[in-house]
């Protein structure tokens, strides 16, 4: 549960001064959210690879999921890592960046340069905490708009991504039917599932429960709920793998040890991998943002909007989709994908479906999986095609 | 969160003066531990039912799971309400008392008035804390086997229980093959999975992650790690019951409210039966006894003590088994069963196997479900049939 210092004040400076491109918009310019009130200085982070045709008929956006954050295809800032989706955007890569503008915002609500609970209030020069509405997955689809909009684009040739990611292309095909030529939604749902908001709200609590928490007010108080977030990671880490991919991978094998302690100790590799899960997480996301995206997941209810029906949310688009699944996805499993393509056949919306069979569980979004590399390149191709894109 | 101080009064005079039958064992009758230690002084907190023949041929062992406890099918005397498997003893019921003599003992490492970490460690006046050594399933096997020596019974007729207590069932078959005559494990494995292992141990950081827990001293300080142990639950608890089955119950259906309240607050049914959950179980139950729990069953590995092969441990059994599972059960799947089954059926071993259809979940083993009562009661009319029980 350690973080250096230096490891958090480069996190704290992704904030308000990232590493990335940032929009800021006027007090003129705010944004609306469904809690009902007006957020004014709104800020957007966010990367680009590749260049805009002259058309602008090329551009990509790609949606990042509950974790994640702009930097989809670029070294990490603060984790030195590679970007979390560099399998699908890159030369030569299904979002192939010498033919596409890929786009990648951190949403409304994140910690790395998009305003969020962590960014400083300008109302009262700290961060701000709780003070911050609510935000729901519309709320972060009208900010990507608002930058499209900013960049000059009409129409995104793609919006992808997967598991909170997906949501929001789901939710940009309803908002925006005319502005998005394909969707890409993989390994999500058009709403949160009861066990879904139930793991959350244990990740919400083991939070709260950490009295460096504060009420949201960690930040003024020179401390930060560490271990609660990293219980809340751990607990969540579970769900993003399956059971088999666990059984394969860890099994019940002893780390660094030929017998149980006898202990508590991380005897099990699987605890000494989800204790490093834990303590690895909080060196680069924000608590607060934490319950923030988490809220924003547990809202979504992409039929509760169009009167219960979810076909009707689809009946103006006018994009050709492309969801995935994973057979071992147990998060998102593909029950909820079936839902999706049901609403859009009914609704009369082109649609192709894929479940990939694996055993990696819901993560298998972010990994280098070859079905999931010729899914989309076959359909991200197809689509150029249609779109006249070179 | 909230405990009452008479409620936690109560909780801690069961620990040490339960109201339950108790036998001390004398410090000449130590139980010896996995962990390669003596323990001395070992209490054993137990209820019983219904009346052993003549022939003590009728003695039913029913074993309790992780948060269980002796009091099996009487009102609990801290929680008021009905024995944890009234539906399944009791006159009339599969283990009917007018016919079987049916004992439930707290396990070794629990909280109820057998030795555990709340109990006062005679060498210092003070609870054990984490000075009490690991206890693995086979201990708790072995402290029963103590209370049955000392009951004066030779064979027990039937060894019964579910998930932890079904552990013991078959830790019970594999170390006294002589001494069981019939095995009834329900929804359990032979083996803790590593999902499994992954859930127990976001449970243990939780509680460990809580200021109150002191490594294990908060009774000496005054204090419970109340808030950690609420959150454990709140996870431990969605893995028992179905996705199916929350999706049924509570879906995403709003608690006492017609709108969201864009908060962090329970807006959602299942969010506030959670809490529900986890306050209502630190009244209850000790932390530390918790952490020592979910350790006996991250340990168990029954095939392990015998050189990994699982078969071996029944070679010499001559108990008829009827192993249950539940269709909706992922912390001890089918699969989990249908090893036992295997290794069963390898050994030679007399055994039959039910799969219960059902959306209940894990939870399953505690409801009131015909198909297992069904199941039991044939299964155990047949064995008393064999073992001449009138």
């Amino acid at each position: 549960m350690s973080a250096t210092v230096d490891s958090q004040r480069a996190r704290l400076r992704e904030v308000d001064a990232p590493q990335s491109l940032v929009v800021r918009f006027p007090e003129t310019s705010p944004l609306k959210l469904d809690a009902g009130v007006d957020l004014t200085n709104l800020s957007v982070a966010y990367q680009t690879y590749g260049a805009l045709n002259s058309q602008k008929s090329n551009a990509v956006l790609i949606c990042h999921a509950l974790t994640g954050d702009q930097h989809v295809a670029n070294i990490h800032p603060l984790t030195g890592k590679p970007g979390w989706w560099s399998t699908m955007v890159g030369p030569g890569k299904p979002f192939d960046t010498e033919r596409f503008f890929v786009i990648c915002a951190n949403v409304v609500g994140g910690c790395m340069g998009t305003t969020g609970p962590a960014s400083t209030n300008p109302m009262t020069g700290k961060p701000y905490g709780l003070e911050l509405p609510i935000v729901t997955i519309r709320d972060m689809v009208r900010a990507q708009a608002k930058l499209i909009d900013h960049l000059g684009i009409d129409q995104l040739f793609c919006v992808a991504g997967g598991s909170m990611g997906g949501m929001q292309v789901l939710q940009w095909a309803a908002s925006y039917p005319e502005r998005v030529f394909s969707a890409v939604p993989i390994a999500t749902g058009a709403r949160h599932s009861s066990q879904n908001i139930a793991f959350h709200e244990v990740g919400r609590q083991a939070i709260m429960a950490d009295p460096d928490w504060r009420d949201g007010r960690y930040f003024d108080e020179g401390v930060r709920p560490f271990k609660g977030l990293a219980v809340a990671r751990m607990a969540a880490h579970i769900t993003y793998l399956s059971d088999e991919a666990l059984q394969q991978k860890f099994g019940r094998k002893l780390q660094n040890r030929a017998a149980p302690t006898f202990s508590f100790d991380a005897d099990f590799q699987i605890e000494s991998y989800l204790r490093h899960q834990g303590s690895a997480f909080v060196e680069r996301f924000d608590a607060n943002s934490y319950l923030y995206m988490t809220r924003a997941m547990d809202y979504f209810d992409l039929a509760g909007d169009y009167g219960g029906k979810l076909r009707a949310a689809f009946l103006k688009t006018k994009s050709r989709f492309c969801v995935v699944s994973f057979t071992s996805d147990w998060l998102f499993p593909t029950s909820d994908s079936r839902a999706i393509v049901h609403a859009l056949n009914a609704s009369g919306a082109s649609v192709s479906f894929v479940e990939i069979e694996t055993e990696k569980g819901h993560d298998a979004f972010l990994l280098d999986l070859p079905e999931l590399i010729a899914t989309t390149t076959g359909f991200i191709d197809s689509a150029a095609r249609a779109r006249g894109i070179a």
